[in-house]
């Protein structure tokens, strides 16, 4: 396996399986000078764990973080910040019905790609590394990113955007800061929320599980993030947010709506606001224009697939005996990921931007020139 | 600016303005032993060539490429090839013109966040390398990235899907490979084409421009492709597709469809199929599960915005007079990229898939393992 | 910190200080099927341990490895390995000793320069990161590789071959092998290593420590690995071993000694042996020409400078007054690290040559093109 | 082939062979506003250029650059630059030569590996991509971090300090920049140069060649540049100068010295100075301390070994025939290239401190730090 590492300058490397005894992250490029604690850490994981809502999986995992590397006293020294959580609910019972099904290809998630992959070697436990197990670390190493980038004034808030056929209304950085992570689904506009729980609890009887959508905004970012060509912004925060295991789409401010819009619609028109600097009259770009940022709110919004997961039994098959089989409902399961990908993707983002940031400022600093439009 | 690199084993690096003298890209990976001329790549750029349909902008490239390094007796040497493609239609005239509205944002354009990141050093000249015309040199390589991946029976191919509320009917691959390129949109729906066309038509009377959308479909990739984490192929995949300037969205198989299906209606039921082989019998993973290829076709969409330039006046910023002041009509534009974005797509998804082919066969020669399932 | 990862596809990445809570290791490519235990890893980490012999400081650290993810049953499932290692010889009277000097540069360790990087924030405990400590991980990271280069035949062995003024005779591989890791200054020439440990023993009842030199080995290397520009074997076998805290010079083959050679004496003359094979009848290059090697055994000679920690009063500065002060004579120290850095060097080869060996297997992987000397 | 770039931040990618149609630079991660012209980097060149002096090669090449891409009226945009270089001296009857031979492997030189890593495609003609004359866009692109190092007030100098058992007097900064490319040989020890040439010369005559070693002094690096693990900033040193195809050797300050030295007279003592910054009252360090510079010059030393081709007949392998074979003597040839390969050692170490100083840079941006000692 490669690629467990993402970012350039500030970078994050991780590793651990859904069932093995622990997960861990390496955080390279974090500042020295930092105060940050176990607690500060465990706020945002406990945003994302499981168990804590009729919308999540049964599985009881406390994910407790510790920082075991690059604080001393509670402060960062400069060094890499070690994070680890020891997996604790994983009990011989739940052990032993992954090894029942371990030749079976369950639908909708890893099994067969990574047995092509590393052979009959392919952890068959819980997924192992290809279970949603793993971005908690990313979420860990986000709650890092969302205190430097704090510092810099730089914000990012998610929330569930739709679920099932019902949206959200269209809503502001500032309306989702106002209803941000009230209820079970994450979603910012009250009343949706309310009509996609009810969706999902009924899909939930049925022993089936719901698809979704998650909106994402990065408020304060200055104007001047991101690289002209290949690593425009939009690309390496799509990189980040597609390698999140249930994302199926990204799109920007209008999105694929584009498709159907002319150029005098999709164009953003600039003025000069009132204290002299240059805003945008729409945000159709997203925030983004050329794959550097304009000043505007970042606007992404991600498709993610229903859990593969179902209590209905599905037909499959069987690698060792290389026959078709049914494959029995599974109980064990989350009606919907999309309320906990909130808090994943906002750290994907959190990560994304903080690294165009170090890369910005160092290139940056040897630019001898002034700079009239800062 | 940073980032004129792309990939990590089949690696692109490119320079080159819109107006400069000459584009040029450093292919470093390329195999030793593989024939390849001047005019192979040419087929690929002329199909990206402005200046051929009336759907185009009329400026007169010829795009002329030559390998200037990496070849000796028309084969390759393992040294990194060298492409260069001088710029012919840059006459003091056009100069002019953009001389003339330097201090001008043009809406939807890079100029902007280029005048923020470059200062008054940022190149004005018909949006110097924020124009699309760098992209003649992402094909000019996709085309390299061709021929090598036709020896691994890789096949890759993209047609205009959406254009103005007009969709192609559902395709497969063998369908866009029959209908492939022959009408001015691009579409291989021949009936969608000639809508789409005459939509386009009627929106460049009007001096606007359209937005589409694209397909682009890879056949015969290998299962295995891609990393379970952070470098999933689609993860780099949508890197790749978002750092085309004009899109705004990716997604893969059922994409936001997603968002409204239930896990039983979104997984991908496997079976073995007469010859002993494990397929699937839909494919709304896009053929990529957990981050790697099952065997199945890769199906990629994108959303290209309309051309920002457009023959209406527009209100914009003066950056040197920091005044709001009208940008008049420029007539020398495209109706639609859509149609030459295509074979930019098709490039980039080429230089990704053989990028990850490499890594993971690196990574596959110290297993010491038997595979029981390829 | 930025750099706390090695390797492109061999991917080492670490965190912990010396007076951290734990050293923790993430290796990213490391192949699925491959049988390892705590023990094999151990087994080098002992070779490295302090404590052990009178030429080492007394720090009494078990360096007790772990492997907490990647493996199941024994065996790897591809996944990224994680390696921890608890700190236990950390005590509040050696924290203590360290915090009252905290102020104090010592001279020829790194807390000025980190000081000048990190500001107040630098770790003061016992050199941090910059403590050798850290390279345990590199150690353990090296075990793994050794494991995997026994398959492919290859095997990289190292030993001191000069400490104050003393010689070893020149030796092949074989003759390092015959008297590997035989007596407490790892020299594999008896009679010098005798003569060497004397030496040190004289040097350490003064207070002082010594420095020396440790050559590296590699055998079974196959022609072919490495790169013929900027990351030639040799030049990423230097970056390797000169990331060594102690280490101030590297060469191969003949080194600096070329630079007394006429071309005629230098150049190594190839011959057909009996077998058919190429060979050379001198290693003046090292087993490397033009970056890449040429099947001979890869031969490396490094520079490592005395241990800075003295027990002798020395002059320097604290940082806290700006003046200058004494710094007083320092007991718990290594006499020599050159023994103990065999077991690191011969890692960071190991790891840069499996490194290698991936990306040449991957590039090579697309070349259709037969080998009539291979 | 891979590797054809160096640098993280401030990156060169280079192709072109020995006998091509061109060299090409292209240079990423360069500021706006940047005047910059080709007589600027060609000055740096002329200093590289062969057939200037008797101890030279007689291939007459101009090196003749040009800027084609990254500058605007003579300023940069910030786009990346593209330099490049035609080949002019490249008559048939050398082609001719080198076809000749070309199943001959020339000791010393890199076709064995180059045949073994491509096969029969390998460039045969004067060494093509593994040929000295690769270092020519190496020189071009320090010219242009030298431009930007300078207005930081970092200078980096070079000179030949040893020749055949010749060895320059110990020269400070000032002493090397007071002599600075004042002779054939590139030694700023007037009377060693002297001795050196005449040595040269007899060697010459012999038909044989000299190696030699050079030593590069960076002056005016502030403090605080370089990792501390496995990015030191010797480490990416080494790598950068150990990648020049003639070097054997990298060492740095006290260099292999540190041997036989011990702790108390390797150390480096700081004090206060005069105007109350703090300094070391010698540089056995190499102004490097823990891989991070000091404020002191950087000071390196590197092995050159002689050119490889010698007027003098020598056994070989055919490797059509796989059999042993004379090889002739061969006339066009450097008596030495050490004088040469100051100019190509200078660039790489301006390269690797401003890709440092980038990074620094860029991380340093966002520790929210107070720096009472810089």
């Amino acid at each position: 396996m490669l690629g467990n590492s993402f970012g350039r300058m500030f970078r994050v490397t991780a590793c651990g399986e859904s069932y093995g005894d622990a997960l861990v992250a390496i955080i390279d490029g974090c500042p020295a000078g930092l105060e940050i604690s176990d607690g500060e850490i465990q706020m945002e994981l406990d945003a994302r764990r499981p168990g804590t809502s009729p919308l999540d999986s049964p599985r009881q995992e406390t994910d407790q973080v510790h920082i075991f590397a690059g604080v001393l006293n509670g402060v960062t020294t400069g060094a890499p910040l070690g994070l680890i959580i020891y997996n604790v609910d994983r009990h011989d019972i739940h052990v032993k019905q992954y090894f029942d099904v371990k030749d079976l290809v369950r639908p909708g998630h890893a099994e067969y790609t990574h047995m092509i992959k590393y052979g009959q070697f392919a952890d068959w436990c819980g997924a192992g590394r290809a279970s949603g197990r793993e971005t908690c670390m990313r979420v860990a190493a986000g709650a890092v990113a969302k205190k430097i980038l704090a510092k810099q004034g730089i914000e990012v808030l998610g929330h569930t955007c739709e679920c099932m056929g019902i949206k959200s209304k269209p809503l502001s950085f500032e309306d989702i800061k106002a209803h941000y992570r009230k209820n079970h689904i994450n979603c910012a506009d009250p009343e949706a929320a309310k009509k996609m729980i009810e969706r999902v609890l009924v899909i939930k009887d049925e022993g089936d599980t719901a698809g979704g959508a998650v909106e994402v905004i990065a408020h304060g970012v200055p104007a001047g993030l991101g690289e002209p060509v290949f690593d425009k912004i939009n690309a390496t925060l799509a990189h980040a947010l597609m390698s999140i295991g249930a994302v199926r789409g990204v799109e920007f401010g209008a999105g694929f709506g584009v498709s159907n819009m002319k150029g005098s619609e999709c164009n953003d028109i600039p003025y000069v606001d009132e204290d002299g600097k240059v805003r945008f009259r729409t945000n159709r770009a997203g925030g983004i224009e050329g794959g550097i940022t304009n000043g505007e709110d970042i606007m992404i919004r991600i498709a993610v697939k229903p859990t593969p997961t179902v209590s209905i039994d599905q037909q499959t098959v069987n690698m060792a005996t290389m026959q078709n089989q049914k494959l029995s409902a599974i109980t064990r399961r989350d009606p919907t990921v999309t309320a906990r990908l909130v808090a994943v993707a906002e750290a994907m983002v959190r990560l994304t931007i903080l690294d165009h940031l170090m890369m910005w400022r160092g290139y940056d600093a040897i630019q001898n020139i002034e700079h009239p439009w800062r």
